[in-house]
């Protein structure tokens, strides 16, 4: 079983390494943050109080025998690069860092990080395709052209088959699966109906989805 | 079409306004930080300094005239929240405001935010989620029990077809898609071939698609 450290448990940090506890993994977390250590020390196998920028702190900590490292310290750019330099120097194999622009990212990877992202410039992109095709709920992309898209059911479709509505023929799209209050329908045949409330799991060319988007 | 203002140009917000201004729509953005706005001038249709705490300030902004705003305040949980209770009296129809914690978010709806975000936790979830499954791509939840999710073929599904492998038979999972380098197989056949380097969207149950995980 991996074990992970997590050093800085900001809203991202602490998010990560919450989840990676309740999926059942052993997650040490360290902030220099005394009072943030202290709220998550039931959230997390152990929480820690440190400066991670010091490596014999790390060192004493056992971080080395770590399988993954996250680094998410955030503003203090200067950190974030040492702690990620550190990290890959003790051995870890896989390192993670957060970064707060394309610079930092580009150094990020200079020094040896093994993934970077940029959380709030993701969810950001995320959130806006999400304001602007309001029937859009989520999305998958497949390929520059493909998307997978959860859409709500426009009301002309209401109480029609799949066939009566020819969604392959007409708009493009085929439908994978439909949510229904708490149940889904996967691969659903030709014969079943859509229903108020429906929210269709579609696969299809980004213009086809485009024009659904436009159309509400 | 929609006009767009977003308040707190840090990288949350930053992100949402360039990306709404890249699909096509009119964003103004506003920041109390002087060098941001200025880092921004190009890349949305306004940006303006100012303190949005301000009332009379986003009045005189002409505020009250935009359709969506978006409160993308961070650290100063006190202006965020007086910031989303101006928008709302200035009646702006949907408002989207960012939240740090539960609480922070119970106010933002409490107070008459239209949808409330938590774009470090939402991003830490998927983020988890990928690293304990390194051949799990991208996922949409569709319900608590099924997802779709986009797979690394494991290397015995090579050179074998859809019908060989028995997906459903045998993992209980539907095969929607097939991504190779460029193209998307959509909806492919029971005598498709799965090859070396293929990503597979599939729709399954959890406990079917964490089996898939756990085998790597
Ligand atoms: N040298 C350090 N050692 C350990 N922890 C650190 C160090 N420097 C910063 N941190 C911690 O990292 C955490 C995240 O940093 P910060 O709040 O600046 O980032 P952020 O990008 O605003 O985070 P988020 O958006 O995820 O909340 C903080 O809790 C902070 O205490
Ligand atoms: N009263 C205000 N009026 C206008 N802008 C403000 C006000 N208060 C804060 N801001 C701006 O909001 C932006 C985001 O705030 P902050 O950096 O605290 O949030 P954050 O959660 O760390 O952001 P992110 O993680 O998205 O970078 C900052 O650029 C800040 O200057
Ligand atoms: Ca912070
Ligand atoms: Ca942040
Ligand atoms: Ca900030
Ligand atoms: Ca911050």
């Amino acid at each position: 079983m991996k074990q992970f450290v997590v050093i800085g448990l900001g809203r991202f940090g602490s998010s990560v390494a919450k989840t990676l506890y309740k999926l059942g993994y052993d997650v040490l977390g360290i902030d220099s943050n005394e009072e943030i250590v202290q709220s998550l020390v039931d959230s997390i196998t152990h929480a820690v109080q440190a400066d991670a920028t010091d490596e014999n702190t790390l060192k004493a900590l056992g971080v080395r025998n770590f399988d993954v490292g996250i680094v998410s310290i955030g503003d203090d750019i200067q950190a974030s690069i040492l702690v990620t330099l550190i990290l890959k120097e003790l051995g870890l194999k896989y390192v993670v860092a957060k970064a707060q622009n394309d610079l930092h990212g580009k150094v990020l990877y200079k020094i040896g990080a093994d993934r970077v992202v940029f959380p709030e410039r993701d969810m950001g992109i995320r959130v806006a395709h999400n304001l602007v095709s309001s029937n859009i709920l989520d999305y998958i992309e497949l390929s520059p052209d493909f998307s997978i898209v959860e859409i709500q059911a426009l009301p002309e479709w209401y109480d029609k088959t799949l066939r009566e509505l020819d969604m392959r023929g007409r708009h493009g799209l085929n439908v994978m699966a439909i949510k229904r209050d708490e149940d889904v329908i996967v691969s659903p045949g030709a014969e079943d109906f859509i229903k108020k409330g429906d929210i269709l799991v579609v696969v299809g060319h980004n213009k086809d989805i485009k024009k659904l988007e436009n159309h509400v």
